[in-house]
């Protein structure tokens, strides 16, 4: 039996306590939960939570939220437990050395600790069992798995894993990594001749409206989110990327990055059609279309966000609502290994935490 | 440590070893080895074998191959053991039961066991830990991976298997799993002007002269290669599939499917190249392409091996060389989850082995 305690109990946290509950798992125990205001703890025999009662509970809980005293009821059950950060906090983030040092576990779609900082990076490979060398023979360490970071559900960050444990030589990753992204460029550029004709920023007004961009679209078109994912996907890699010198072409007009307001760069984005809609016409004219990718290469040193020309025959051209696709190509799969899906949203993250748990449940309970 | 036998050592065998030699895998070891003539057993103390000097050994070995004496070196090993079957032989895959019995692992890209009788199908599932109802507390079992059996290394079973316990519901698999079938129909029928002259036999006797086809290309044709696939995903997804009665289009031409010799078969079946043209340019007229598809059909049980046609749009008209692509439609993936590559080979094969044998250490070893 392995304990789960959840932090961050929003959209994400609260389907997979309900695909948890659907599944009756019977071998993974919710006895913790908190927001940023409260938060729930079983008792000393660590029971489970009520699955159904939850946010009742969480709602009325006196007890205020505090992660040490959190992670510390954790650390202290005599199963094996897990922390699951649901959260999109750096600080949150920060905090993995510490439970993974008192023997917690860590699942997480956070992506903060495996892009940010490489110190931190190292840290948490180094105390993870699962991520760095090979334990020495008996040696017990807490596991940190975190394939919802890159594609959500999608079996990105395992299949890597196994190509770099099995010995292929990783060549080059390419992606379309971010569902936003995915969706405006799948829609702005086309060969069909049925599509393709909106403006730019006729697409990301859309877009917006539907809930598929953040707040500020600015958000999604600097490429700062696609930065992370591919900073995550070369670091297992093996390449000791950094945010902050990785190039990353933010599609934000240059006069538009520093306005101050969401409301008036959507206002002013019609000013910049004519761009985009030159750069679309030249890649048509040579048959191709625009994508806007995360690349890692490990051979060639060109790792970066970029937006790129595909020709009709490529995968990524013929992508189709906000799919992601990533495409390893290896020593094994010279002609590429893809794998395509949603990759956002609550039910396919949530799909890639709980797969994420069962695996640290089965290492840790063993055959 | 986790002692390893190998049941057969052709291709794919011997591609394994390599790939165990070259990334001096610490944590697995090889203690025997067999084909159908001769075995190497190591000695009472478990001691790895050579990987660079096995060839020789076996060659010269004067133990004849002996399975019963082979499983049980490796069950009384102190250590767990692993036999990984590398051969396409039924009655080794028959063997299953008794290995897990003893308490050997099984690993596999042999598909008889999992597509073959329902029975031993079943008998595997409920000795295995990792296929059968989840173990009851302090238990151990056995536990047998065959993600090579479909798409060789690509992750399908992985993830269907994660898909299943994690509470999603499959609705369909669909997919072109025969990387022979895949080749001759993504070079006899596209949409592009520049392919699609050939002559559906032109293309198998340029396939069989690549040696992409069996020794007799009926023996992709008829489709029983993808109906075991097609067996393994469904019942991996709950259907009780049964070879015998699954529903497959045998695709050479009736006339032919008698005829003795495989010679004879190529010499005859230009007379039929008109009987594929028409179903070509039926298609064509449609804007959609003749792809040989699996399909698991868990809602609407139409199960089976089908000749279908798609329309240029989706992502199995576009394939290309003879990649194989599995597409799972499901509750959290309603557009579709695709893997994509190559499923065919001695390095993927070997690759989907090697990540299996992982799986199996990193839960007898624990965390």
């Amino acid at each position: 039996m392995v304990n789960i305690g959840i932090v961050g109990v929003g959209l994400v946290g609260s389907e997979l306590l309900a695909q948890l509950h659907a599944t009756s798992a019977k071998r993974l125990k919710v006895v913790g939960l908190t927001n940023s205001r409260n938060m729930v703890v079983s008792d000393t025999e660590y029971k489970s939570l009520s699955l159904t009662q939850w946010k009742q509970e969480l709602e009325n809980s006196s007890v205020a939220a505090d992660l040490g005293v959190f992670a510390k009821y954790l650390a202290d059950a005599p199963d094996h437990s897990v922390i699951v950060d649901c959260t999109a906090s750096d600080a949150v983030s920060q905090l993995y050395p510490a439970w993974l040092k008192a023997g917690v576990s860590v699942v997480t779609p956070n992506k903060k600790g495996f892009s940010g900082s490489l110190d931190l990076y190292k840290e948490i490979v180094a105390l993870a069992a699962n991520l760095g060398p090979a334990p020495v023979d008996g040696a017990k360490s807490p596991l940190a798995y975190h394939e919802s970071t890159v594609g959500a559900g999608l079996p990105v960050l395992s299949t890597l894993t196994d190509l770099v444990k099995t010995g292929d030589e990783i060549e080059k990753i390419e992606g379309i990594f971010s569902g936003t992204l995915s969706y405006l460029f799948n829609n702005f550029s086309s060969l069909s001749s049925s599509e393709g004709s909106q403006s730019f920023s006729e697409i990301v007004k859309v877009a917006k409206e539907l809930g598929y961009t953040e707040p500020d679209p600015r958000d999604d078109l600097n490429g700062m989110d696609v930065a992370r994912k591919v900073t995550i996907c070369g670091r297992l890699a093996g390449l000791d990327l950094d945010l902050s010198t990785l190039p990353v072409e933010n599609i934000v007009p240059g006069p538009l990055q520093s306005v101050a307001s969401a409301d008036e760069f959507m206002a002013k984005l019609p000013e910049f059609d004519d761009h985009f809609k030159q750069l679309n016409e030249g890649a048509k004219k040579e048959g191709q279309v625009l994508r806007y990718v995360g690349l890692v290469d490990v051979k060639g040193g060109q790792s970066g966000v970029k937006l790129l020309k595909y020709p009709a025959s490529h995968p990524f051209a013929s992508l189709q609502g906000s799919d992601n696709i990533i495409k390893f190509t290896t020593k094994y799969f010279p002609n590429g290994l893809i794998i395509q899906g949603a990759g956002a949203g609550a039910a396919v993250t949530s799909f890639g935490i709980y797969s994420d748990l069962l695996k640290v449940q089965e290492r840790v309970e063993g055959f």
